[in-house]
């Protein structure tokens, strides 16, 4: 093992790194590469080395022939899909969690870590002012990184079809009887999860007429309808701040309408929930007291790097009845003595790294003042360049909420030829969708380097496209 | 931000990195922590700090508060489980991956890391001897990188059940109808992700008589009796190197049987796959040319951090059939003109990092004949461990096969008590499973600072319980 150079060439990648974001935040680089499909490929020898190589250069070659060819997620020109945030606690996080190497299945596997971990999601339960019950400190609850929100779902969705089963899930599986509530406006991995724990193609609840938020009268009546007709509702899928529009479907409502009906209910707030770390940001926490599950990305907006899915259980028990399982090699006195968390339990993986070292650094490095302060910053330049669209001719917006601003032209025909212009351009990447049947792009504000200039610079370059096209 | 500092804290912690391995490498640390549950979640205040702290202070925090309370994974007396490996090659990546900070969902969220995961896993099957139909390079297979063997077999059977079911399972999932077949010796992720997969219990398919390898003769007839009850059997999970004795199931019989049937075969070699670098031990690969799917976690014995684990499929449209799902905000005209890969469509999550720059930066770094050394390496400390355990009276070696070394005492009693001697010393961590009912220990070589000089250690350290025991 080469270690004599290993901390040599990772202060030069620390140095580079710090290059390329100070490239990044003063826009050197272009968001989105040119190159057509094919280009890494080519770069790329179509074997593997027999004998070892140097890491400086392989560091070398990552920037002649992969940085070229990436997307700039931390770019402050990029607003595409929803942020993948970053910050350099986040990276040293990384580079120590690597270093250090350690496998996290179960508490016995690396006490620290699985402890480490139920800190640090009480820790953000309680910044986010979610329901106490939540915690691990609660007695009944605990949070646990996944991830992604894709996977949080899944294991909260085979949580849920193995309560309504009354134990006939783990034997039978899903028998075609069981369904899973959702809406056409939540995030596709919402009926991918459903679909891939065996339960079919979700339910779409109709939405309340006016808006994308689900309608918790049709929940109710359609649940109703699928009881009579010998199906049992399993789970509803609520989802604070939707990936097209950033709307927040009635939770409180909701869950009233799973209570009555025992069904478990889970909000998704993959992006937004990281808004709930300031106060006047917290209307998406209303009715969380009825949830059973709640996952965030603190990778989306919460300066941590992906992965770093946190979901909180109210009753850790319906997740580990389910996906838990000890086989003859993995028992240990610990786990038995049940005075432990087994996070292997609480996930599809068995084995897993130290999760939480990561958010453990960001929390502390930046202070929940400092990720408020981020939040604060990024839905600023939301609300600027919605008043900067607002203000322009031939321009509408569509939707603007916290870091989203969802836009058109006055007319499809240019909306689509504009979403078209600007994937051409390569400093500049605004994703486009579909609300309403109508095109329209998407703005979402997170980039952690992205300021007031490069606001203004992004809006006066949409403005040029726009200004080309007539 | 804090960019300045990042790159001297950075630093600091690739030294202390270092200091670390090297504390390890001589067996300064204990591989397992003495505190009792609680000690680290008493260590941590209860509250996330109001205001930022700086890098140095969490970095020395870590060595203070977290790394005293780990399992040391890459300790020279760690032989528990399978090992999880590591290398500076793949701290770096991480630390660079981290750093640049890319969403590599589809090929548009990231052209360079798509790529750069096609080639790597086609360098990696080619390096392992797979057939040639599970590269991209092929056009019809192909490998992407998943966290672990777990989602790898997950994804597997869900793809599986899709074909299984001609079009229905989309729509209706599981129906109760779908069989997925392993057998008792199988890893505990695949009863798991049957049941995730809404497939319910995992059939146990009985073991050729006196091995703990599948019988294809009562797969066969458990098959067509499940078939001729109405029944659809969907998969069968075969394992290349199992958990606890590294047994392999007779795949070429096994594949013949699925393949008559139209069944899906996934092969499960998380732990011994890696052993095909060399050619010496590519038993292992034998009848590959029926599996459907095949996965080995690099994280295992590839000198790879976790997560890493390669998933290769031979139709890679069985696998989006199943998993892929595009929603109006993730289309762009790559995807559509059905050039590229889009990896989100092979996994459960949407999102994920830039996954193969690590397996990238290993492959180069060692080189293949570095990688082959390793396994060489560690498969001869095996063997030593198997000769000095056979030379002892009153001790057995059940089983040895490459890095793993099953073994017990003469009697159970005997056994349980040195497995709970052990279970409560510091310097060397082996961990106990049950073989034919009878408990053993399993010392699994492959952590990377393990030498001749330890595994003396080692093996006193065993002795001199075994010798308190009378
Ligand atoms: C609301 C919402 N839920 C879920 C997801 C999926 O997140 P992940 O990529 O972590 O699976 C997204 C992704 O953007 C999202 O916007
Ligand atoms: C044979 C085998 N398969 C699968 C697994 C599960 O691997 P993972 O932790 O990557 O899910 C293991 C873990 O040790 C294993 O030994």
């Amino acid at each position: 093992m080469n270690d004599e150079v290993f901390a040599a060439v990772a202060a030069d990648a620390a140095e580079r790194l710090v290059a390329h974001w100070r490239a990044l935040a003063a826009a050197e680089l272009p968001v989105v590469p040119s190159g057509p499909p094919g280009t890494t490929l080519k770069a790329l020898p179509e074997q593997a080395p027999e004998k070892g190589e140097d890491l400086a250069e392989i560091l070398d070659d990552t920037w002649r022939t992969i940085v070229p060819q990436l997307v700039h997620w931390q770019h402050p020109g990029f607003l595409g899909w929803f942020p993948t945030n970053n910050s350099p606690a986040s990276v040293l996080a990384e580079l120590v969690t690597a270093g250090l190497g350690v496998q996290g299945m179960m508490w016995s596997s690396s006490p620290g870590a699985t402890e480490l971990e139920q800190r640090v999601c009480d820790w953000l339960a309680r910044a986010l002012a979610l329901p106490q019950r939540f915690q691990h400190a609660s007695g009944q609850g605990g949070g646990v990184i996944q991830d992604s929100a894709s996977s949080a779902v899944l294991v909260a969705v085979v949580a849920a079809l193995n309560r309504a089963s009354v134990g006939r899930w783990r034997a039978h599986g899903t028998e075609g009887r069981y369904r899973v509530y959702c809406t056409a406006q939540t995030n596709s991995s919402v009926p991918k999860a459903v679909r891939i724990a065996g339960a079919g193609e979700a339910v779409q609840v109709p939405l309340l007429p006016g808006t994308h938020e689900m309608d918790p009268a049709a929940l109710a009546a359609r649940m109703d309808a699928d009881r009579s007709a010998g199906l049992i509702p399993a789970a509803v899928v609520a989802t604070v701040g939707t990936t097209t529009t950033c709307a927040t479907d009635p939770v409180p409502e909701i869950g009233a309408v799973c209570q009555e009906r025992g069904v478990w209910l889970h909000v998704d707030a993959a992006y937004a929930g990281s808004a709930a770390l300031c106060p006047e940001f917290r209307d998406g926490n209303a009715g969380l007291g009825h949830a059973d599950s709640y996952a965030v990305n603190a990778h989306k907006w919460m300066r941590t790097g992906i992965p770093c899915d946190v979901l909180w259980v109210a009753d850790h028990t319906a997740l580990t009845d389910a996906v838990g399982l000890t086989a003859s090699y993995l028992r240990n006195p610990a786990s038995e003595s049940r005075t432990v968390v087994d996070f292997k339990d609480w996930q599809v993986p068995l084995g897993r790294p130290m999760r939480a070292l990561k958010l453990w650094y960001v929390m502390r490095a930046h202070g929940l003042e400092g990720l408020r302060e981020a939040i604060r910053h990024d839905v600023s330049l939301a609300v600027l360049l919605a008043r900067l669209i607002e203000a322009e001719g031939g321009f509408e917006v569509v939707v603007h909420r916290l870091g989203l601003v969802v836009f058109r032209r006055d007319t499809d025909a240019r909306t689509r030829d504009l979403v078209e212009r600007l994937t051409r351009d390569p400093v500049v990447l605004c994703t486009p969708a579909t609300v309403d049947g109508r095109p329209v792009l998407r703005a979402a504000l997170g980039s952690p380097y992205t300021d007031e200039a490069a606001v203004h610079r992004i809006w006066s370059t949409i403005r040029s496209h726009a200004a080309a096209q007539d």
